[in-house]
């Protein structure tokens, strides 16, 4: 080896010892004769010292050493006069005997420490430099100690890992597949897998029993915010369980997860059906490290001549706790911040529980002090809260609540990042109505089994059939789902049918999975996680993008390196393929 | 869960509890008022007993069952009278008492046993049942084990596992590259990466230090025998490390993977010069489970007025030990398989040493006793050897040796599957002339670091500068390969300009890494095993393909899942892409 210890290794108990580190020029001081270098490598940071007097040409070396130059010291280590107690090596620092420089270094574009000035796009460019930086790397080396425990949990259960093609075929459902063609078989392409889905339940087929794999999946969809081309799976299936089997199990997995990597025990993982999550939170991931449900008022507010509220298929609202003191320009900026596009409100209506009692609401010529007591009762109020209250179409109006409760919720400061408040989402709905084809899609994918007692609202009641699906939810990001799934040929059938595949589009697009039934195959049912989001959460982070080693931005591109780009005519032709850029 | 215990569970130690199975009807049979069915999962086999006497319904339901049906029993476990000794839970059998087919099947395409009478198509399109079978299935539980040990023993070593991106740019040397229409970036395309080279470079930049990654690559090249589009590299990259340190630290892991995987204890790691290598066996792989090594005998056999040898440019043989009894039929035959277009030898000469102490060769009235006795001095050979020769130009004759010595090696058994011989191949040349494009390319990759004291070859005898690359060859396979890369950008410029890169192109395609060697770039080197490749010699397989759980066949299709395929004109429009098969 080039060196003897890394940056991070020497302390008080190498005293004496000569020793060669191999790192980089994290800052350097001069005092009098003396030079001092901090050396950093990916384990730590280590100080040198040259000084004049004990060679005058070697500490003039040490002071042209630019930052981020790559060097290579030898030297005794000594104890430090002036010890640094925040870092590991801080009780030694090396007299350098012997300096060599592996490498030069420009002056880099942003500074290489924790807090950079660079901006988003320059970091972006030299990804690499950025990666450099104690928050990044240390993002990356936390998901590598996860994805090492998932690993032995899951070995430690008999699961198997198994690796699924990457090369597969293209499906009319899956319009955001990425598609390569092939030069082989010229005309035709295979497709980047969205998730192994078809590929482990005929793995269960095959008798694995217990599969899982960490896998990178591609959709190639409009980049909405923290979304990527290509993300990392925690895929898992198994047979002959049923749905708490499951719950278990992945339970387990998280906690261990937290346990392992964390050192934090969590606390229940709470149940809640679909139904109630929307009722209640308006969202199928409710964000359960605070409170402030829901409060339905229709019954209590309505034939009051208030025509909002009359005309409302549903009023709901929450008790903002502690907010009564919203300044009329505070509520009018939440009423505007409500009315933006991506909610689309048309009002906000609130009710003050002042401190002295009283009760004050933007709507008082309709609502008068008994009525407004029953409003009390109802959010259960107490001197200084605030009602907040929205009204209009069910779905709609539950949605823009759950925007309102988030943004409440964070500026109370309940939304607290070191905190984790895990929750099962059950019996989501089989169907989802899409506005846009007119027609019914699979809310979670066509594999998903419908409950038992539902499968004969498929033709009278589609959209209330529910499916033995369920989602993990933390703190209101949605980190895994997963179903107990079909394993049926007839009734996988009846699933295309009733999302509007002729028998003939099933057999072509699905056959293999449907024969597959045919021979045999076990009840089973899965769940998949999403690596990056789970990583973020434990590194207390808003965005999936630094725990990617070498991330996209918001259009696809890897800037880095450029990418996506043109390829050679000549690589066109041997594909057989033309664009057609307008 | 629906069972209470796994098929491959239980023993005497649970006699008479009651017990729930799941799996699926290996086989049945009936003897007198009893019927005999063994139930079978991944774990193992156990042995059902329905009987009239007891229940004559359920057992009439048992004799029902057809082969490969899934069914959930439960029942008492009992001691079997007739013991089956060869697997585990061969004491025991299950008194059942519930039966309930959990799915039926139809009758398998072929027989679901280790020995099976389906051919490879018919085994590839029900790929999900012939994974059913236990010799392929244990390739995979293999594999899983391999892949568990290498995250080990890399973690143990520091080594972080770093996901790097799958959608890469395409470059003008990537003709095998896949590619990726982008429908964000309509025009341009993502690349499949053949490998994580640049990625694993920069992440050393980054000061990653010890990166690892078990990852699929790929390429669309002709799949010669045994390749595969797609392939999982053991991708690793070290910092601040010599040749020698990466020598040891592969040669750990394969021996921590024998060792844990296969309970087996490997010998030395000889090491051997590429040239010798060429010299002595031909290959740059050479199979050292056996010796006979090549001798070259231009010097002794020159000069004889025998044309086929004084034309030629070497003459080298090997000694086929106890061959001598080999008919003239039998070397007809052998240079028959020599001349075939594969090989291209032009002819075999040949010499006995005969069980009475004579020599005799097919070149008798050039060569006399004397000279025949030089022969058998180079060769060394003993009464009942056969002395090989071949004639010609060096490389290609030495080429076609090595297929002759691998032939007779075979036919002498000397190629056993359960001996394993690992062999460092050191310093590889850096360049390779190319006939077709009639210009050198890199024979490893263009980031491969030439001798220091070579470089200035480079101008003059490109063909003889010498790279820091290194080959591990276990049994004749090259299973890994690396090399110290260039860190320095003059370099890495200078390779380019050798491989016939403009300035400008270099910059264009490579500008990232190049650009990032300026800015601390440390001393950096890795290697990388072919896990599809290892996993097969692991399984004593000749194959990949049961090593990877969904192959594709030598065209590159599935034949399963019917990929790859047309796609739909809507989608193309999208990708704004045309085809133009003619």
């Amino acid at each position: 080896m080039l060196r003897t210890h890394t940056c991070g290794q020497l302390n008080i108990s190498n005293l004496g010892e000569t020793v060669t580190l191999c790192g980089w020029v994290q800052k350097s001081r001069d005092l009098g004769g003396t030079t001092f270098i901090d050396v950093r490598d990916r384990y730590g940071l280590t100080q040198l010292v040259l000084n004049t007097e004990s060679d005058a040409g070697l500490r003039e070396a040490g002071r042209e050493l630019g930052r981020e130059f790559v060097i290579k010291v030898t030297g005794k280590v000594l104890e430090r006069s002036n010890k640094n107690t925040k870092i590991p090596t801080g009780g030694i620092e090396i007299a350098v005997t012997e300096l060599e420089v592996l490498n030069a270094a420009k002056i880099p574009p942003f500074l290489i420490e924790d807090e950079t000035d660079g901006g988003e796009e320059l970091r972006a460019k030299y990804r690499y430099l950025d990666l450099r930086r104690n928050p990044i790397r240390n993002n990356l080396v936390l998901r590598h100690k996860m994805a090492q425990e998932i690993r032995r949990y899951l070995s430690d259960l008999d699961f198997i890992e198994v690796e699924t093609p990457v090369l597969i075929k293209s499906t009319p459902e899956g319009a955001r597949d990425f598609v390569v063609p092939s030069r082989m078989n010229a005309g035709e392409f295979y497709a980047l897998p969205q998730s192994p889905q078809t590929f482990k339940q005929l793995l269960m087929v095959s008798g694995f029993d217990r599969y899982f794999q960490i896998v990178k999946c591609f959709r190639d969809e409009d980049l909405r915010a923290d979304r990527q081309p290509e993300f990392t799976q925690i895929d898992c299936e198994l047979s002959f369980i049923t749905q708490e089997d499951i719950l278990n199990i992945f339970e387990g997995l998280t906690r261990h997860l937290f346990r392992n990597v964390k050192n934090l025990e969590l606390g229940d993982f709470p149940r809640m059906q679909y139904a109630d999550a929307m009722r209640l939170y308006g969202s199928d991931k409710p964000d359960t490290r605070f409170g402030m449900q829901f409060v339905e008022v229709s019954d209590i507010v309505k034939g009051k001549n208030f025509g909002v509220f009359d005309n409302a298929e549903l009023v709901v609202g929450i008790n903002a706790k502690g907010c009564a003191n919203y300044t009329r320009k505070q509520i009018d900026e939440l009423t505007e911040w409500l009315k933006r596009p991506q909610i689309g409100a048309t009002g906000l209506i609130y009710a003050r529980h002042n401190e002295d009692g009283t009760i004050k609401s933007s709507v008082d010529k309709f609502f008068n002090e008994e009525e407004l007591a029953k409003w009390q009762a109802a959010f259960e109020t107490e001197p200084g809260d605030l009602i907040l209250l929205l009204a209009g179409q069910t779905d709609k109006v539950r949605k823009q609540l759950n925007e309102l409760r988030l943004e409440i919720g964070s500026r109370l400061g309940l939304r607290d990042k070191n905190k984790f408040s895990p929750l099962w989402v059950l019996d989501f709905p089989l169907l989802e109505w899409d506005e846009e084809t007119g027609r019914y899609h699979a809310m979670h994918h066509p594999f998903t089994s419908p409950k038992p007692e539902d499968i004969a609202l498929l033709d009278t009641d589609p959209k209330n059939v529910r499916a033995n699906a369920y989602d993990l939810v933390i703190n209101g990001t949605e980190i895994g789902g997963g179903s107990i799934r079909i394993h049926d040929r007839e009734l996988q059938s009846l699933m295309f049918k009733h999302l509007g595949f002729s028998a003939e589009e099933a057999q072509k697009q699905f056959g293999f999975l449907m024969d597959a039934f045919e021979y045999g195959a076990p009840p089973h049912g899965g769940i998949a996680f999403g690596f990056d989001r789970l990583a973020s959460i434990f590194a207390g982070l808003d965005s999936i993008r630094d725990v990617i080693a070498f991330p996209k931005n918001n259009s696809g591109r890897d800037v880095m390196i450029d990418s996506p780009s043109t390829i050679a005519e000549a690589q066109m032709n041997e594909l057989k393929i033309k664009t057609v850029v307008s």
